[in-house]
């Protein structure tokens, strides 16, 4: 079963919100290269999975981070969009050729249908869908489609790296790109054991952009989000959590799960978007 | 952030196979009266939240406990597909009358997309679809929300209590009806802190099904997800913790979310299904 | 059965068409929280009902009369268009630096699939899914999804409110907002009828929408749709007909339904839209 | 605008409830070949129309009409299913090998979603999409999608008069499959007058089926739904209400809208269902 | 079985990239309206086809020609899509208002999930949908479909040949927009062939298009893409091969398929979106 | 561009028709695991591929070649559905107790609207769906996206040749997983040459079917498709059509794509399903 606290895993940060961002970032969580997509695959295999049981604990833990990854780009979202309502008024109604610019791509359902909250949807507003979801009964064809969903998710996650100079923003991407990197590392452990020969040397995907720019004491470490205090699970020895890497380019290492970011703070309702009477009222109590 | 542990929240145990109602079950997960629903809304609706804090610690509560549903069920389903791909051979190869009968209602994606493993779909094996988690900004808005989807997925799970007599089943459901009956209450209290009066004698829906047959101990008790040992989470004075329950018919009160089931054992892959080799080999295995 | 005339229930006027607000109102026609949704809803509740039938009647007076709002925005949507197709060839050929920022926004398929035409689509050209249809045979969980349908989409017709100036619009969103009102109070009505105590004070939802802005003298009014001349249904006793409102803010009533509005008269189709020839030369013709 | 009575177009008459073939039914509610689409489909061409008018009137009398032909499919599913619950029970529980073979077949949505109520979903259950609503802004397309559509249209309805010897459903799909025959005559008289010239002997699609089968009296009479007392609806001169029909197979006539049949009564809801306990008690009441 | 060779069956060029047109070129791909679409359509009432064998064969004709537009439309979205990502980046980023105006409506996906390459999607980013592929077993119900597929991809051409002034995307057009005047010609020839009259004027739909902007010499030529040396598949006696088109404007002829556009030649991949470092390098290797 | 000839790449013959396993076999064609997916992705990464040219030429090579995949599989639905309307009449009508056991599990839109043909979904009937292909830009995430499809697809088939007994099936089922074979190891030798070290243990994937009842003369052998006489495309110096195979089971070798199957024959319409009279009269006519 789940737990969690009120922390993110790393911080999550927006120097100057921007609606266009925002949406760009939905991709991240309902598309199909999404965080939706890895959690609910992962998690889908484990419980599926009919042994041997380290391939289990393996996924449950993985899909358990993946869980702290969505809330992340929810924040995010959430946080790009503040003053956006107001900016989306004045673009349709037409009083303000300077917001109309800023405000051209934005989703209009992140105001119509969220009042500046994330969707389940992808960049385009194309909900998620489960079909993406593979649990296909063989280890080594899941763990395929584990490293292309790590694969096209650490791209887009470069390419949003790029759509972005918020410094906030980069470093929450430096994380969850160096977070793609081991978890392609470790799916390819597992198809090591099952006898794949060296696969050094085209990981992390993509190979072109500069790992300098991840946040690299995050990139080769697993994360072990079981809570059970009865559980050794610390200190097993296992291939993803010791020993090179299977990219040849660091040492794996493991950690008990932890939060790095802090509770998120968002900003109250706008006043557009037209929230209970009470929201508004009181917005930043802090019960 | 999130964490696991490899228990159940309860326990599910099937006593005899059957996948007719592993398809049942099926919308249960990813119909759009499922776990995934319910779960993703509520944890959007936490993470979109602008406030007052309560009600975004609550919601992240239950979207946690909503991921061990998921897991329950799916492991539901795991349970009652074993021995499902030898009837279904037997029944499309047409030389066993006695196992047609029994699979005729099968889904057969069960077995050639899920090697006899769940999938994020209805009982029609339509996908689940991210248009359904609903988080729109209005807290009111979303309690109504919450309160439908609480209500479908009671109906639900007691539609699927009536399909079965498998003793370990009904046990597993009586649990989920509880919850629900609590999950329905708890979002009545938001609206009665909003500003709405007496809302007693029609919870909980549906109203005909008998409340002895649900696992009462459950029924009315809060359950808190957050690990964090900084957190005074337990103990704090809200109206859905302690005093009356909603609809009049007992007393809140809160509980730290612990496991009440067990770690699930799924039986081996089945030979048709065509694992890895090295899974069939090492199914039993414990690492 | 149906009947029609060619008048709309309320008139819908656009002072100065903005293809992005039709975009924007495609939200209420084709979306989760649109009319397509509520119209479909409460017919398949009304066709389905097993008794008592005076609920069966109610849901079949209101369907109808949502299938009048789809017509309204339908409207509003190709009145928003006129002129866009033009802008929208300027715009991507880059001639004309002013319409490219007015029709930045547009959804290009209101011009490539309908020729200035509306769509059974969300803002996003996200097609109308049957799913969101809701029909669970328990009428209490039924009504809770009614009452959420009227939320969301009352808190959506508020936002559309808030993203337009212009006066027609405004106009045709504040008797939107009425009857959304309106139907908030009549499914609160059959959950007090059902056992539900007070709920005055949360209603009508958004509650920080200024109700002096809604078209007020149809916020309270229960419209009859059946025009069988043998059939006494005005004048019945029925708690949505009078007495008071379940929000407490007014007293109901009932009448029979009748046109407000004027028949719709779009412009004629446009020269890039490649109407067949006959169209551009008879599209004034009155047979 | 619109409006209703209680009674059905025609009437809706079940023998022999037959859950299988509610299943099948279901293709012409939701399905891509169904009403609900033809019924948008008219009617968004109407509301989208720029002229000339006679086409908008003639599209928003029959999608009125279509939605007459949801309401008694509908409640031919409704019908179709009254028993099915018990017997679903007994086929999963496995007591009642008879009762399974009447079973295999059903959908179990229609009890598990739909407590014995029709879906907006096909016969597999995959949700209506509004994407199949085609409304191209070019009269000669939108005819041939409406041709298209009562050509599917009616080959469907065909095939469900083949998978039924209930008398009653004969009965229905026979006015169905007549209503069919005039539409596509009407569809095609558009096209006459749009410069098409002979179109007389492939008609109505499907021609294998023999005419004597449908409900003739119908099979060329174009149903006028518009109650607006002022409109001279009735008598103008068209090409679809008088001289001879497109397939030279009769005459064409107008009819002002009535129904043949009578108000639905469906059986009380199932007990194992799960209805609210009011419903149980009040579901034979007249108010 | 299916062949091919390395050139387009017609030239695509483009002037001067424009990523707001490549997203309007996807409703052409991916769209209800567009190629891929017709040529599974096609292909599988070929595949479905149970006599006569004319038709079949033609069906195969047509749906293989129809892989080859698809492939030149994919080829025109990317090559408009050439230097987008550093036009999205500085509209994101902020730096550059000229660029601004020119992606504003740009489809993020195109970036995000295709690196710059065309996706199998609308020009909303909706996915196709399998459902749109109609093929009924009534070869007149086909037909009817397959004429109005043609339709409205007709008026879907026009529509995209006003949007651009590109030379080069309107030469594409110009072709494309010919072919389709000869599929509705060759399908209707079919309904000729079953019993159908006159159909001379109405065609090609739309008719407000000047066909002298059509590339002429393709639109009444039946293009026979059979490479089997041993079938006489050329110059037999069909109604679409030869005499008058069915529209009276013209004669067919038939032409053994061959490609008039060279081998694609796509720019290298922009460095923002991270292709792997050896893609980087070696894209200008003929091998 | 694309040709065809009437044969298919290999025979297809079923000795007794299965609807059942009809419905099963859609799960190949229409399923996320199946051939459209993998057609539509080779052939939009081949489309979509800024270089180097070799990888284009192979995708587009195999991209062709499982456009024959797909008709083969039509082929076979379409051969096993003869006779199955009839048995669906008598199944739902309820005169025949054997035959309903044997119909069970069909898919009734088989019937209802491909009249006994196959549909572009997958066995529950869900339509299929764009979203499925992958083609990012990145050509190791598409490689891996590759050898994901073809795992999955590969694990498919094995499931679907446990799931007949018929001998026909088996042979077409035998040539279809030995091409998943070869296709697995030609998107391994692109990562191989793009800096992958040694993968020859776990493939083929599932390694628990046996090889030697795959068609092994088809295992390793690269089949060109390209019909260009000017094009030097056999003789090659590729990885993948010489030396080793990746897998290290066998050496590779290259071949022109050609029939190893004949035209197919399907049975004539079944006079239920309501084909054109004139279809029933010539479906024997070799014209």
């Amino acid at each position: 079963m789940f737990y969690h606290d009120k922390k993110l895993q790393y911080k999550v940060r927006v120097e100057k919100p921007n609606p266009q961002f925002a949406r760009a970032l939905q991709q991240a969580i309902g598309g199909i290269e999404g965080e939706i997509r890895v959690c609910l695959q992962y998690l889908f295999q484990a419980w599926n999975s009919r042994g041997p049981q380290r391939y289990r604990d393996m996924l449950l833990d993985t899909g358990t981070e993946e869980m702290a990854h969505i809330e992340m780009l929810v924040t995010a979202v959430a946080l790009n969009l503040e003053g956006a309502s107001s900016g989306l008024v004045d673009e349709i109604i037409g009083n303000n050729t300077m917001m109309k610019e800023v405000m051209g791509g934005m989703d209009p359902r992140h105001f119509l249908s969220g009042g500046l909250g994330a969707m389940a949807a992808d960049a385009n507003g194309v909900p998620f869908n489960g079909s993406w979801v593979v649990s296909s009964g063989n280890i080594a064809a899941d763990m395929y489609a584990n490293v292309m969903a790590e694969s096209t998710g650490r791209v887009l996650a470069t390419r949003l790296y790029e759509l972005t100079d918020d410094a906030g923003m980069k470093d929450m991407l430096s994380f969850l790109i160096a977070r793609d990197t081991m978890h392609q590392n470790q799916w390819l452990a597992v198809l090591e054991e099952l006898g794949h020969g060296d696969m050094r040397n085209v990981h992390p995907i993509p190979n072109s952009f500069p790992q300098d720019k991840e946040a690299k004491e995050f990139s080769y470490v697993f994360v072990n989000t079981n809570v059970d205090p009865d559980e050794p699970s610390i200190g097993q020895n296992r291939r993803w959590t010791q020993g090179q890497s299977i990219d040849g380019k660091s040492q794996f290492r493991e950690e008990k799960a932890k939060p790095y970011g802090q509770e998120p703070k968002l900003g109250p309702p706008a006043a557009e978007g037209h929230a209970q009477v009470e929201q508004l009222q009181q917005a930043g109590e802090k019960v």
